[in-house]
């Protein structure tokens, strides 16, 4: 089980190079949209401070919270500690949420210095709906599984939750995202309208294509069970070693040795070797 | 396996029960928006004509869809053929395929009277495609599923994309959805304009958070394994009586008797039962 099989492996090769391409291109499809079509970038309470609303937005909020879902996806991490693997995944999304509040900051700061109502339209309630969830789901996560003394059957308990709450939140940003360039681009294109397709109007309903793909990409390879992280039980290297990567046995860092003193177990296989038939904590990060 | 922990049954009716009531109260506020907001429902070419189009996609695109996506998981039809449930499944689905098409020439015959461009929205790029995508979905999901000689393998082999797409088409609907919301308020409301928050306002946002809600609900429901449809393996109910529900044996539909006649085996045990570690044909509708 520890080991995938060459196929799966290609297939997941392809999907990852195709969902970072997607995401990359996106990012540089939002920053040519403020650069070219709105003026650039700056921290003037004008239009160039509201553009570092989208940019971060797609930026940290959308393709780093996607990178960070599938992190534990990637094979050649396997032979890494799994604690370490963890504060990857909470690195990561401690990283998109600081830039999610950056990003909201632009905005409000924006709107007032321009005397614009905030938090009037459907895209206000559900992005910042989305990002108050998202700072739940960081705090409950951080809790349940990274505070050692949190009891396993919590942890196993919570993991369907944790994992579909984090996926629902990333597709709530996707959603809140689209309805964002909507706006924009009604409020913004005047001559020529957004109705008569001028080519921002297209260039940027491309990037909401981009995104919503991005979105199926990650969603895909997050909920194919056969490229889950095999669980540690399964995992021969983890359990010879201890902990850290195998490759890097001289480099121990301080989550591996962290791991080791405390002995941390899987909250998952350690559910299931008690409880073989919790066929709900058995399904870890596949829903 | 056949049989659900009680625990367990009491929470998925409570889950089943909350969505249906979210989403029937969002086919209510979609039907108080356009019969006390804007102007009530016609087929004149103006704009209650358009009305029919949200009225149309929150009732059919989105709520029928959901239930549609569900039906497998209701446990008081497990005692049924599976082909009876296939029949369902897909039958609420061209219901809501149809409503979606006429929905979508409510629109386009509206734009055309009023001179309006089509298809120039990000809006109507995503709705137009999940439309576009839904009526691929159904074609291929009656060859490989309801056509009897396609290949019990292939029928295994293609039931990951098929639930993964359908649940992706259905948020995509919703994500198109929440983008028409946008749109609308901001044409539609002038004095006073969406940003000073008038009471329809804040009433379409309530919709907009209302088929979050749904959507989230019913995928939940549709990604939980404990409350899936147990394989006709180890459902002895199937396998005694070969088809029909259980307690209506004197009622045979005639589903239940072409499912006798031809023996139809379920795909996802079949594939098991050759190939016990097949994980990914194994996972059926939970992705």
């Amino acid at each position: 089980a520890a080991e995938m099989a060459m196929e799966n492996y290609k297939q997941f090769l392809f999907f990852l190079a195709t969902s970072l391409s997607v995401g990359f291109v996106a990012v540089v499809f939002v920053l040519r949209w403020v650069l070219y079509f709105r003026g650039g970038l700056a921290w003037d309470g004008d239009q160039a401070e509201f553009n570092w609303h989208p940019v971060l937005t797609v930026t940290g909020f959308i393709f780093i919270q996607g990178i960070a879902i599938v992190v534990y996806r990637l094979p050649w991490t396997w032979k890494c500690s799994k604690l370490m693997m963890k504060f990857i995944h909470a690195g990561l999304n401690t990283l998109a949420f600081i830039i999610a509040i950056i990003s909201l900051v632009a905005v409000f700061d924006f709107h007032n210095t321009k005397n614009i109502p905030n938090m009037y339209s459907l895209h206000s309630w559900v992005g910042l709906a989305a990002v108050i969830l998202y700072a739940l789901q960081l705090l409950l996560g951080l809790c349940i599984y990274l505070v050692p003394i949190t009891p396993v059957s919590i942890r196993a308990a919570f993991m369907p939750i944790h994992v579909f709450s984090g996926l629902f939140i990333f597709a709530s940003v996707i959603a809140a995202a689209l309805m964002g360039i909507t706006e924009k681009l009604i409020f913004s294109l005047n001559n020529p309208k957004y109705s008569s397709s001028p080519p921002e109007a297209i260039f940027v309903n491309v990037l909401g294509l981009l995104l919503l793909l991005y979105g199926a990409l990650i969603l895909w390879i997050a909920t194919r069970s056969p490229w889950k992280r095999p669980s540690e039980q399964s995992a021969p290297a983890r359990l010879t070693n201890g902990g850290g990567c195998k490759s890097d046995r001289e480099g121990l860092t301080m989550s591996d040795s962290v791991a080791e003193v405390r002995n941390e177990p899987d909250p998952s296989s350690e559910a299931r070797r008690r409880n073989p038939n919790q066929d709900e904590a058995g399904q870890r990060s596949t829903m």
